[in-house]
């Protein structure tokens, strides 16, 4: 056992702890009341959430902590069709009961109908114009091409494609007064298969609830843009979070069975406009439903009442350690929200729960060998109010920013840990290898079940299509609790799950019945991810190196960086005159060609460090600080243009992907539409050359620091 | 030996390598010609230390850095007096040759006359005021008692007292056109005792240099403030800086000798009215002179040129390193500037040949002991700009942020070793057992010797004044290169010198004449402060528990707790009648109280690390990094009310004293003048609440990241 200080392998022992029918269980008991942030089910969640974790004996200490964040608590919605003879006709919002769904009986007792977090409270009156997806590109079909004004009127968008709130402030900034936004058959519901309780997909009356906060412009709790939300902070008063953070029009999000109505008024109404591209139609054009999707504005009018309430609400969230044996000051972190929209079946119960089971294996194996315990600190964290705006997480990662970056060696994420069947994963290039090296040995099931006997390698499609290709892991985007560690911090992060054909997100059909029912039977999938997940966290633990790969990281830059000389070289003839552009890109291949080639004289010391025969603590934890401040050093103090909160160079959220990831933000950001300019696209070049070269020098040790 | 893991106690040892000829014959040859930060003087300067530092065979590597920065190259200055009959009498700058001074022969040869860094260039002929030391009060009297405008004039003031910027600034904003800053002989010249040759003051004709950039404003670099002055960085232009930064109307520095045919103006003319307060009233009042100083209108008007060039000029620093053989990633650094504004005998070049020697000490040592290294690296420091704007620290702190804060222990600065002979320390409290212990054995000269055989306690005169009363050191204030790493970064820091009875600041008389013919014949000064700081270096170097105290600076917190309720409670009954400021301020003092109970257990954890039977050097790594992290986490990520660059909750530069401190000093910004509020001052409160908790908490290992 040469790879860790230990005379136990209890990365590859763990495994067989796992018992699946426990996380069934465990998933069923936490989702039988809805738990949405700043409720006090919450509280109480989070409460049982500790008590669960005390049982396991696998915690040498559980704490709860709470912080005061600015929400919009929802009160009510109201949406009603006036119709041509003037009669109001209210749409019902409730999703309606599935018999085999057991909490969908519970609908009546939530807390509120579906409803945006933190949407504009307000009533507006107006016709109707449909705005597809609500890309900047369907705005200027629709004003163009079809001569259909927005100004005014209440914009019916279909939800996909793009982070929600970007959306809601595309149709703000193009003079709308109000936004619904309902979800297509053809995005997620029978266009893509059988509807639940049949099949995964979203049925009619679903509705996908979610924050439209425009999370990249304000991270964390918008009342404390500097800081973390401690007692007494500086705050900012609503009113100047509004237009800033979040929407100044009301918003809501409707199901297609309420979304009909409208989309066929505006088929029949006589001043309406065809569809200005193919890309507007949906799936309700069949016989059954007729729908042409013509964009409007139609001629009755709709009224929509968005009722909630602005308070500061806290936010619990519950964290629980195993000190580590003989580097107590450097830790593994995983974490997952316990808030829910509802029931949060899937999202994120499915994560909690097999983060509980990754817990309840540990204490096993704890009690099986009393006198073990990881070199590193296991830090667990169950973060709240990860819906609104990944308050929880944020917040804590402000007020704790020093100590997280001096000792966290890495951050995992599971959010819901299985929406699916196909292996996802996004983060650091550093986790490559160590990823491909462990979802190669978890094997689950047998031939017949549902996994199959198959490993989770065999389960994974980006293996082939991107990671082997490309020799990297796909980057880390936002829309869950890692963006204050990767993108804030500079911690490596990963985060995992698995995804598919599901329908449900956000509805009150994400629900125990959905991932027992139809999603997870046999619970192999989670399984799955509480071996993997595990695993991944005790290798980061306890081998003596830590097994995070500089040489991925390396091949990432290089590879990256042509990407990037490619999208240069057709940005258009400002960019190729660029001489202060071509230098800077010039020097950013020298920083990124030094970061490769540091990378195997680095290799080697660790090497030498790994035998023991070398091995003494202090080499090793010399080299093995080299890997955590190679990420660090690739932030920068002024942070992202346009976003000066986000500070990590190489990669940021991407919204316009919806969740998806950006490389080279900071570059990119100047090289297209309004914003093109060679010269700040130069100045951001320096900047991530600069950042790359430390990077390099530490991992040369020729930064004088050393 | 058990305080190291070394047989050899170095420090102790050490003070007998220092030879104070060495530091004479060193002094002379690098203050031989000017070496001017942006001047190819200052690169060869560099230059010149790495080739002495590499000589000395203490250093394992010396490197040298440059960035370039923004500065205002010097290139004329013209002062005359338009007399009633119209003729112009231009002033002679020049401070003229003194025989006994070598380098004062080579005025000609200087690349400028006497000048301000970063004032504006321009030309400006008008009467003239005159305004004491510049204060807002002064101005206030002079508008309000005296009835005198100031708009459209030149203001002539005094130097001392406050900040030299602020001085300019406040005439700027009173609405004058222009500044001359003179040496009053009663602030540093012959009221205070025989001057230059004779003695230490000032001599009529002696002018002092400095920058006028508002310093608390802008740091380091002002075209940077978001980043490191690396190549291609993103640049505010000059027109940005000119009133942000530095002053908008043109300012110039003069003698008293020069200043003098204006006082008499001022005295003469009718309508200039008497000096609105005692405080007025320099030292020219004797018959010889028969100033009265009347604060004008003057009859005649002064014309005030200032020609200079904004460049983006090289500043070079040098750095050298020693590795630790078990600690690498570990080092205390030792810091100095090395451009002067002219030949710099005091400030800086006798802290440069003093750490010179403290190297060549090391290289003696070295050579007796080849295989001894240091537990910790030791890192010298040479910064470059250091007299515009701490411009090579600043910049350097900046690009190193994450590796500094990751790996430095203590940043030790000695700007000007010898300008007095008072001891003279300002430092982190951490600091203060260690200086306490070090200054008891530091025994120099023999009896009849200007040192005479005394301890460096014996001259401390503060020691009995102020650290054995309060139980800590002088906090450490601005003015050198410690900032970037106290304020801006967190690392605990000390500032040493010798200070006292010193006229010659910045002016062509500071050089190497003056040190050895008056200040320190013998060089038992320099000698001293070699032995202190050497050994400080030493002692935080290889002690096993870095010997930095956290009970000091318990006391320290609890102390200047009672000193700022006490302010608070003369502040006016806003404050008194704050409910949140009370809440909060209790919130504080149960912060203060658990890091001060944390202290005796983490003492105990301390002891046992000590003694060799429980080492391990993990364990001893642990506890020693939460020294770092207890000073790391007292920095709050949106900075200081106005000054938002300064990240330091705890203590910051006072610009308002000239180079001061200033404790808790975003709840004081709220507490006086115009900025009175309780509410505000209520949130800074609750800030640093939250950080001294935080602080408890590493200590504590209450910190659940640990
Ligand atoms: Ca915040
Ligand atoms: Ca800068
Ligand atoms: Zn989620
Ligand atoms: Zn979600
Ligand atoms: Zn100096
Ligand atoms: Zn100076």
């Amino acid at each position: 056992q040469h790879r860790t200080d230990s005379s136990i392998d209890v990365s590859s022992l763990f495994g067989k702890f796992i018992r699946s029918e426990e996380i069934d269980v465990d998933l069923k008991s936490m989702t039988s009341r809805e738990h949405m942030a700043g409720t006090n089910n919450s509280k109480r969640h989070a409460e049982y959430i500790r008590e669960l974790w005390e049982s396991t004996g696998a915690l040498d200490s559980v704490v709860m902590e709470s912080f005061d964040c600015g929400i919009t608590r929802p009160i009510n919605t109201i949406i009603e069709l006036r119709l041509e003879n003037g009669t109001l006709v209210k749409l019902d919002l409730a999703e309606g009961t599935i018999d085999s769904d057991a909490t969908s009986q519970l609908e009546d007792e939530l807390s509120a109908p579906a409803f945006h977090g933190y949407a504009a409270a307000g009533k507006v009156e107006a016709q109707v114009v449909y705005a597809n997806y609500g890309f900047e590109e369907d705005f200027r079909l629709l004003k163009e091409k079809a001569k259909v004004s927005v100004k005014g009127k209440i914009v019916l968008m279909r939800y996909g494609k793009l982070f929600r709130g970007l959306k809601v402030q595309n149709a703000e900034r193009a003079g709308a007064a109000g936004v619904l936004l309902y979800s297509d058959p053809a995005d997620d519901g029978f266009v893509r298969g059988d509807v639940y309780p049949k099949g995964p997909w979203r049925p009619d009356s679903s509705v996908q609830r979610g924050s439209v906060l425009y999370a990249s412009q304000c991270a964390g709790d918008p009342s404390t843009p500097d800081g973390p939300s401690v007692h007494g902070a500086p705050r900012v008063p609503y009113s100047e979070i509004v237009g800033k953070c979040t929407p100044s029009i009301p918003s809501a999000p409707i199901s297609w069975k309420n979304a009909l109505p409208i989309l066929r008024a505006l088929d029949s109404a006589e001043a309406s406009k065809p569809a200005p591209s193919k890309s507007f139609v949906g799936g309700l054009t069949d016989s059954s439903y007729g729908v042409t999707y013509r964009v409007g504005p139609s001629q009755i009018r709709v009224s929509l009442e968005v009722q909630n309430e602005y308070v500061l609400a806290p936010m619990y969230n519950v964290l629980g350690t195993v000190h580590g044996r003989i580097e107590p000051d450097r830790a593994v972190w995983l974490g997952n929200h316990h808030d829910a929209w509802v029931f949060g079946g899937g999202d994120p119960t499915s994560g909690t729960a097999t983060v509980l089971q990754i817990l309840r294996a540990l204490g096993r194996f704890r009690e099986l060998h009393p006198s073990w315990r990881p070199r590193r600190s296991l830090v667990f964290a169950a973060w709240d109010g990860e819906e609104y705006n990944l308050l929880g997480s944020t917040e804590h990662g402000e007020m704790h920013a020093s100590t997280i970056s001096a000792s966290v060696v890495a951050y995992l994420n599971l959010d819901t840990a299985v929406a699916g069947h196909e292996f996802s994963v996004q983060g650091s290039p550093i986790f490559t290898e160590l990823v491909k090296e462990i979802v190669k040995d978890v094997k689950v099931g047998s031939s017949g079940s549902t996994f199959g006997g198959n490993t989770v390698q065999d389960k994974w499609p980006s293996y082939e299509k991107f990671v082997k290709l490309r020799g990297y892991l796909p980057s880390l985007g936002g829309g869950s609790d890692q963006v204050v560690f990767q993108h804030r911090l500079g911690v490596s992060s990963i985060s995992l799950g698995f995804e598919g054909s599901h329908g449900v997100y956000h509805s009150l059909y994400d629900s125990y019945s959905y991932q027992a029912n139809v999603m997870d039977p046999t619970f192999e999938y989670h399984e799955a991810m509480a071996k993997v997940v595990g695993m991944l966290m005790l290798r980061i633990a306890e081998d003596r190196v830590v097994p995070l790969g500089i040489k991925s990281y390396a091949h990432f830059l290089s590879k990256e960086l042509q990407e990037l000389e490619m999208e240069i070289a057709a940005a258009g003839s400002i960019f190729l005159e660029s001489s202060v552009l071509k230098a800077e890109m010039k020097r950013l291949g020298a920083s990124v060609k030094n970061f490769g080639d540091a990378e195997p004289a680095f290799h080697d010391l660790t090497l030498s460090a790994g035998s023991s025969s070398v091995e003494s603590p202090l080499f090793v934890r010399e080299l093995n600080d080299r890997i955590l401040l190679a990420e660090r050093e690739l932030l920068v103090a002024r942070g992202l243009p346009g976003r000066p909160w986000f500070k990590h160079a190489i990669c940021a959220p991407n919204f316009a992907t919806d969740y998806g990831t950006e490389i080279f933000p900071g570059i990119r950001y100047f090289l297209q539409g309004d914003r093109s300019n060679a010269t700040l696209a130069a100045e951001e070049v320096a900047l991530v050359a600069d950042v790359v070269q430390r990077s390099a020098d530490v991992l040369n040790r020729l930064d004088v620091i050393q």
